[in-house]
């Protein structure tokens, strides 16, 4: 099936499930890490990268399973999603988001919806998010380049190396982002820092497009 | 091989060293993890994931893997597994879970059955079982469809995700939640408490069943 | 190059790395974390189960990559593997693990050669040895008949079951047993308890040949 | 794109990924990890073999993914990659790590480039780095023999045992010891003992080169 509407289901269910995986796993890592934030975030990287292998393998072939508005647009500029597809999805991935944080709250007996406190500003933040959503965008079109049947163990491992190796801890995914603004736990960020988050995450994924549309440039037949 | 009797005993088998590893797992990250919850779960998900990616890549060609009522109940009513076959698979999987946490308790000189004494109850609880089952049975269907040589890798992600995700740490199994109703142990769970994560975990896997028929649809021929 | 001398060579080094990662990442994981000896075992097991991957990948295709007297037994009484080789295997395995052990004690400035003086003792502990050796052989079996390619993935994560799943770590090696008593270190074992780990594990090693003679058949052609 | 202005490309800009995330990874890992360093170790592991599977699957195609003037070496000696090649990768390397650590420190809010104060000295941390190096070009030369399809896991997972096998964590790569001299963070090493780590690496992958060039070597045809 890959009809508009199962597509369009596709990126809904998979930005639930993945949402749910980061708040989720951010919760009970923070619960039960007796103060270790190191051990909670390892906890919080570990589901994540192992829900998105799984989400990526098995949606892949029916939505693109970008679950990403980012991902979207660049996949929309190179020509591979349509306009009219790529308009569909984008806001289906911020409900899908939304949906999972809340059905992770429920599973925790939080509140469904709520303000986030946790502080993510500045400039080393966003220049952060910008890398990693980078990061993020380079990988997957090397990859549909080069090894397409490695992009679910590419997308999860790139994601896990974004949680350690940036001081935002990778969201890279504005769709994501929107839903940890109304998640006041570990995974959270407050809402007035988002904005920035997402223009980076934008950014980042523009010039990963440019310089995958060089570095992983099809030989032109001779 | 696979003969009724083969298939019969690698369930058996599988389901044995399963709950072996998860009950063992848990006993050893308790002993070791010096009060720290997460490092005991980190070693409980590691273990269990590593030890579902083994059995499934060795007994799935001859079983189909299960180890897991639910799992048998979605195969059957699927047409894949006959219902003289799953009405062997099930008591053979219970058996099987029981043995495997008998094994455990003797390995760390434990009494060989025990009461467990570990509350999880609540709708919270029961939500998270039937939110594990779900994208169980759901990361399945999709894998089948799919991906099938990536089965192996499938399964043992999404349980190590729902470690993590769900308050309830995911058990997804009917077998296995009555062996750890018998541990009183990191992985146990209050007999009182198994009939509802029962519950929970089939009617997630049953509504797993119903969206995978419509999401992983087979083309129809033209 | 599969002559005897390269076989044999490769016995040698593969043992040699393997017993070096196994007790260099006993000796800093111990060092660093804190007296938290789960956070120890994590880091030892992730160790172990990554050079595993490594070696059986690129050494495999030369001499098997057993590294261990328990599963040239089995070979060679698979007939895979013949009685001249494998008396030379056994040896060289045993000297390559001692060898890295030395070398492993040498990176850490700790005296080349050791009295191991951690007791792991009884039959809980010969129990789990046993319990290691049989799911070990049962993989390696399992793996060759149904996904030999995937057999680097099965025995690293076979053994990083193990090292959580039982009382004893799941040496599940005879050679490695005698190297371990020569280090007195977090991966140690006292000389007087290692002939009882062997027994048990070469009990295990034939047990586990047994079972995977009859689950893992071939069909007969009619 | 395999023009050398791509292929240098690829080894500046996945030198300097590396470098980020080898060197971001350790700076949060040591925030986070609340005093125990094997906890922020695990994670430094983590992040760092996460980013070589993807680098190594994404741009070995390109390059080689060498990242790695040790690797570049061995390789300019058996004939795969051109003398005019390999001196331009070299210098690319050294650059693309340095400026990986300065976008790090950057994230971090860290001055841009440091004077590390970090002691990594004697025989001792020197025999590990010739270890490590050894091990990292082994496996590199057996899985291009053997396994080539799965060189970005056999290089994430050598590097991912070296961390915690050796007593020097296993730079294994001169150019990347370069710029970790410029970091004052968890993963530097004082400038003065950068030399020593060198020379061991150059050393121990001459001979794995040596010992790759027998133990790998192709049948000869009749």
């Amino acid at each position: 099936m890959q009809s508009a509407a199962g597509r369009c289901a596709a990126e809904f269910l998979g930005a639930c499930i993945l949402t749910g995986v980061v708040i989720g796993s951010g919760v009970l890592g923070a619960d039960l890490a007796d103060g270790n934030d190191a051990v909670a975030l390892l906890a919080n990287t570990l589901a994540t990268a192992a829900i998105l292998y799984v989400l990526v393998s098995v949606l892949g072939p029916i939505s693109g399973a970008h679950f990403n508005p980012a991902v979207t647009l660049v996949s929309a500029l190179r020509g591979e999603t349509r306009l009219a597809i790529a308009l569909l999805y984008a806001p289906l991935q911020i409900a899908g988001c939304i949906c999972g944080a809340m059905v992770a709250h429920a599973q925790f007996e939080l509140p469904l919806l709520q303000a986030a406190t946790q502080v993510r500003a500045g400039p080393a933040q966003m220049l952060s998010e910008g890398v990693a959503t980078f990061a993020l965008i380079f990988a997957i079109l090397g990859g549909v380049r080069h090894r397409p049947q490695a992009i679910p163990a590419i997308v999860a491992l790139v994601i896990a190396a974004g949680y350690w190796w940036t001081a935002s801890t990778s969201f890279a995914n504005p769709a994501i982002t929107i839903a940890r603004a109304m998640s006041d736990t570990f995974a959270g960020i407050r809402p007035a820092d988002a904005p920035g988050f997402i223009a980076a995450q934008f950014v980042g994924a523009l010039v990963a497009w440019r310089v995958g549309a060089v570095l992983f440039a099809e030989e032109k037949a001779g």
